[in-house]
């Protein structure tokens, strides 16, 4: 570990380490050294993604509250069709296939929306008579 | 629209604005305005969400690329389960729910596997005696 480029070294199998796995053996050590590079701007990008992610749950959690405590509908698909179309966009113009930004959207919609039927669930055993 | 606070006038229901649809047909305005505040963040999040996933795209393209050009496999189970693994201990930190965030890793890597495999695809039909 004293070389000023371990990445570099073929030490880079034996270490086992995010860019060099069983499914590499044999590989260029260069290869492997970008690989793992690459792999490292991927694991930051993915950081970043569960911590907007955990900040997006907080914010529709808030939205479940709220809707259940006030008898609204779980889903929404006006908001939904206008959220879908709106991120196409925005992929389009970040080079992102529109149609993934699509599947994106509605894979978490889903998601949510499980989140807001079972607050809606606590929120009529805990309150019979609401709406 | 000279009020200084439309979003918690009655015409937001008319505006239908982010916050108001017909699915909130004779919901409580202030009730509205909270919800169209919350979901203003949360279109926040996903314009972030969507710039972030095109740079991780663009990234696994160039793992797609490499892999191709070298003639590794387009998957690579232990470098997935390693993913797996930080990320669910990273949202585990951030209060997102582990099992959410695994979903969310494997259909995200399901689809970098389509996007290489079709490079690998390319590769092929343009270097036939390549490996």
């Amino acid at each position: 570990m004293s070389s000023p480029h371990p990445h570099a070294s073929t030490d880079v199998r034996a270490d086992r380490g995010p860019g060099a796995s069983s499914a590499h053996e044999g590989a260029d050590p260069q290869v492997l050294a970008e690989l793992q590079s690459i792999r490292g701007t991927i694991d930051n990008i993915d950081a970043a993604l569960v911590h907007l992610l955990a900040e997006r749950f907080k914010a529709t959690q808030r939205v479940g509250v709220l809707k259940a405590t006030h008898g609204l509908p779980a889903g929404d698909p006006d908001r939904e069709a206008a959220q879908i179309e709106r991120l196409r966009v925005l992929a389009a113009s970040a080079q992102l296939d529109p149609e993934f930004a699509e599947k994106f959207l509605n894979f978490i919609i889903s998601e949510v929306i499980r989140h807001h039927v079972a607050i809606s669930e606590d929120h009529r055993r805990q309150s019979p008579g609401a709406p």
